[in-house]
């Protein structure tokens, strides 16, 4: 999986948790991952000595005082391992300063980035069984909180219910910051729920991901509250056809960049390029974000197992924006819309 | 504030979120402050431009492509700053190297650490405010699910139901991963919740925080679903006087490790010191864990204006765990017990 020979290291120091959890199965807050060729150890704090015992599949060294990184120098030392590999991305500067100062005469750091990010593109049949569950919790707590949406209920009040409706569900926590926007704050891509009321004759943009056994889901819809005028009308069609336009670019081989330039191209057709200011995907998995980012100058080529997102959107300002979001499973042959949910225009 | 000469810098650049937060009012997620004796300069992307226009007191920049690290190293060469402090545990590595590679001729980096953390220790008026605020949601949330409470309802039930109702008083969020363990779980002080269901004679520990207005709130409280037997009602009346202790130990002057060590002398007196296996507090603010930490060789003296939590507890394996945590004010004479909810030995 790892080729230390081409990175040219004898280790790689793991740090980031998500990395970790990957690779280990360890979901505890503290945690250091030493990988050889040959081993794997896991160094973590006396908190978690049963919870290490029980998730992980490596063996475990628990550091009893001071910093993990200590403990790890002492190993690296024992193994008389010379070049050690570090996560540049997933390492404050002050663990850098800490480990190169604990490390035995003679050894020495490189900074590498994206080693196990790449790996993590492609998920395995248990990930992706995972993120189809986070999924359909998601739509269910969307469905059950879409019944309860008229005038009057606050942006606030269906963030509280979409999470919650989430937790009854299974999540066991949002993927991110619910988004609930509506009127002219769906011109925001990235509103934060307000205690502005829901008003008649308006879009109601809802952006929400559930995190189940730790892998996350994400879903975009708009819905009009009362018909939508000519103008919204046209802005979701527009959207919704770039979606769909996307979805249809997917497959294995493809670039990233070029689904990005689909759903481009069809918002340009109808005149809504500049109002599309964001990429129109990233991947997912154990965390909300991960590799490939579907948008511009992306050359990453899309493989079977990826799961990403396709969200093109447009944003007026003053008016109103929509965006379109599904989870999607990239085949052989094609791509699989995880998410069930209808993108039929929904007037409440 | 910031005494630059004796730091010896120029500058000093800001990258983590929370310290940006605390000194300029921006909350997006992208964002490097570059702070000089005469200057202020906010570095954002351009999703952000009308939000930093509206949260920030200072000058905004927009960095429109790449990394802010690009931004922020122009400005520092068109200021001729030479010494540029960074904050070693508030910086990748990754962000490390591409800043020393982007600065002018001349110009050096130096790892400075707590800087803007020292100087959050202490909350002003609005930052209390601001607390009490999150901490009297938090025990709303906790009584309106108590009466929920009953045989049968799964831990993560309950860890639903508070943190909604922690959003319909008015929280964004929860402050952190809401614990809610039930009968021998208790004896976890990390614990996650479970489909495991709420029985009859057993402890219920919840230990729950809300952040509303970006500031966070920390409570834990252990009822009894039906009589607890002789053992549990002695650790819980043990671990109530440890707390109770602790508290009266808190004021203006008295170290950080004195209160932590008044909590594990009461413990020690019932022979429950093992069974403490964590320290009695930490501060908290714009994120649940600041400094100082109430713990054994933690010196910091508090200060009028800190605010902590006190919490020790007592865990035995097989058999369940006792915890009590409120959120205290410091004063010069002592302090201000923020959270409202009573620590009588409750039964449901």
């Amino acid at each position: 999986m790892i080729d230390f020979a081409e990175l040219k290291v004898d280790a790689l120091l793991v740090s980031g948790l998500s990395n970790v959890r990957y690779l280990t199965g360890f979901t505890g807050s503290n945690a250091l991952l030493l990988l050889t060729p040959k081993s794997e150890t896991l160094f973590t704090d006396p908190r978690y000595t049963i919870q290490a015992s029980e998730e992980c599949r490596c063996p475990v060294q628990i550091v009893k005082a001071g910093s993990l990184f200590i403990g790890a120098a002492r190993t690296i030392g024992r193994k008389r391992l010379k070049k050690i590999g570090f996560e540049k991305a997933r390492l404050e500067y002050e663990g850098y300063e800490l480990l190169k100062d604990q490390l035995p005469l003679g050894a020495s750091l490189k900074p590498l980035s994206g080693i196990i990010e790449n790996l993590r593109m492609i998920k395995t049949q248990d990930e992706i069984a995972r993120i189809r569950r986070s999924v359909l919790t998601n739509s269910e707590a969307f469905s059950s909180t879409l019944a309860l949406i008229k005038p009057g209920t606050s942006e606030s009040d269906l963030a509280a219910e979409l999470e919650y409706q989430m937790r009854l569900h299974g999540a066991e926590k949002p993927s991110f910051e619910t988004i609930v926007a509506a009127g002219m704050h769906s011109a925001l891509p990235h509103a934060r729920p307000t205690q502005e009321k829901v008003a008649p004759n308006q879009p109601l943009l809802i952006d929400m991901g559930a995190t189940q056994n730790g892998y996350t889901s994400d879903m975009t819809r708009t819905v009009f509250i009362g018909r939508p005028d000519k103008r919204a009308k046209s802005m979701y069609e527009a959207v919704l056809e770039a979606q769909l336009a996307a979805i249809s670019a997917v497959r294995a081989g493809v670039t990233a960049e070029q689904v990005d330039r689909q759903a481009r191209q069809m918002l340009k057709a109808r005149g809504l390029e500049k109002e599309f200011v964001h990429s129109t995907g990233h991947g997912l998995g154990l965390e909300i974000h991960e590799r490939p980012r579907i948008g511009k100058r992306d050359k990453t080529r899309l493989a079977s197992g990826m799961v990403i997102t396709i969200e093109p959107g447009a944003y007026v300002r003053g008016f109103g924006g929509v965006r379109i979001e599904d989870t999607v499973l990239v085949t052989n042959n094609g791509c699989e819309v995880l998410t069930p949910t209808s993108k039929d225009l929904t007037v409440l």
